[in-house]
């Protein structure tokens, strides 16, 4: 397996690490398959969106950070189960096709990381199969 | 990678791909493994559910329209913010188990392609691996 | 692929399936690659998240409880869409990376059979790839 690591400098914020996860598909050999690319913390996930306009990048968190409120009759005594629920809603982990040794993505598509407590540093593991 | 286009004909609609996929991975020759189903799109995702009843797909479009309103404090100028969120909570992709060249499914499950920003004509990618 | 049942005992409820998960995995003799967890229910799915402090859990699920309510203007007649949502919402599966011919999890990271429309006896599908 292949690791990343990043560091957030928000509370919630999308991280591109679409360069990190070329270089680690690279790295690996591969060049006709597909990847994971997994978030082993319980705080973030990855996932894969429009990254020309940072707007959007704004909107999505704004809409999330809505949908679940920061203050609410939650239990867990940590204080961050919104960020554990977006977690939920966004998945750990998002799949990739792999050809020529690299990600296939649509016109628009970049990877992101997203960090739903930090700021923190964090780690992302790549796991491509293929040939 | 296989490859095949559809056209949607509602601005959100769930479309019915299970035999698309099918066909897809017969034509890859992968007996036993795995097929990542890809959306290329950053307004569209993938998701697995019920087929069987039209107001099942009714419910979860309606409340998804509900979850994330169309008019909000959105800043993209494009406007199908809206868009973009149902896709980070769909998904851009689903995972299907491959037996005897075929996805398996459940009893009820069928493969959808969600359009969120239609209508438009989407193509959707799949890559099997295995043996 | 490997297959293994449980019983839910709740409306709603998350079990932890990380145990299971691991003995499927290591039955099929892979040592290196990565797994398809995998739900063929229509009302239920896969997550990863916090299994530490049980009330994370129990927030999440009535966090999820409330951006999906459980009366609607809903149409689907068997009276069960808002589990279909959050199926939607959720994802039909996880992906792990093997490692050891063990699956790869952060370390506060179980793997969760999430219920919808219990209780019931459900079936996990778990298809390993690699070599």
């Amino acid at each position: 397996m292949e690791k990343f690591t990043i560091s957030t400098s928000s509370r919630t914020q999308f991280i591109d690490i679409t360069h990190e996860v070329s270089n680690a598909i690279g790295n690996t050999g591969i060049t006709s398959g597909a990847a994971t690319i997994y978030c082993p913390h319980t705080t973030g996930g990855i996932t894969i969106n429009e990254g020309a306009d940072p707007a959007v990048k704004r909107d999505i968190l704004h809409m999330l950070n809505s949908i679940v409120p920061w203050e609410a009759d939650y239990r867990h005594m940590e204080g961050n189960s919104p960020a554990h629920i977006k977690t939920l809603l966004t998945g750990s982990s998002a799949q990739v096709i792999i050809e020529n040794s690299r990600p296939c993505l649509g016109t628009w598509q970049r990877i992101f990381f997203c960090e739903y407590d930090g700021p923190r540093k964090r780690t992302v593991w790549v796991q491509a199969m293929g040939r």
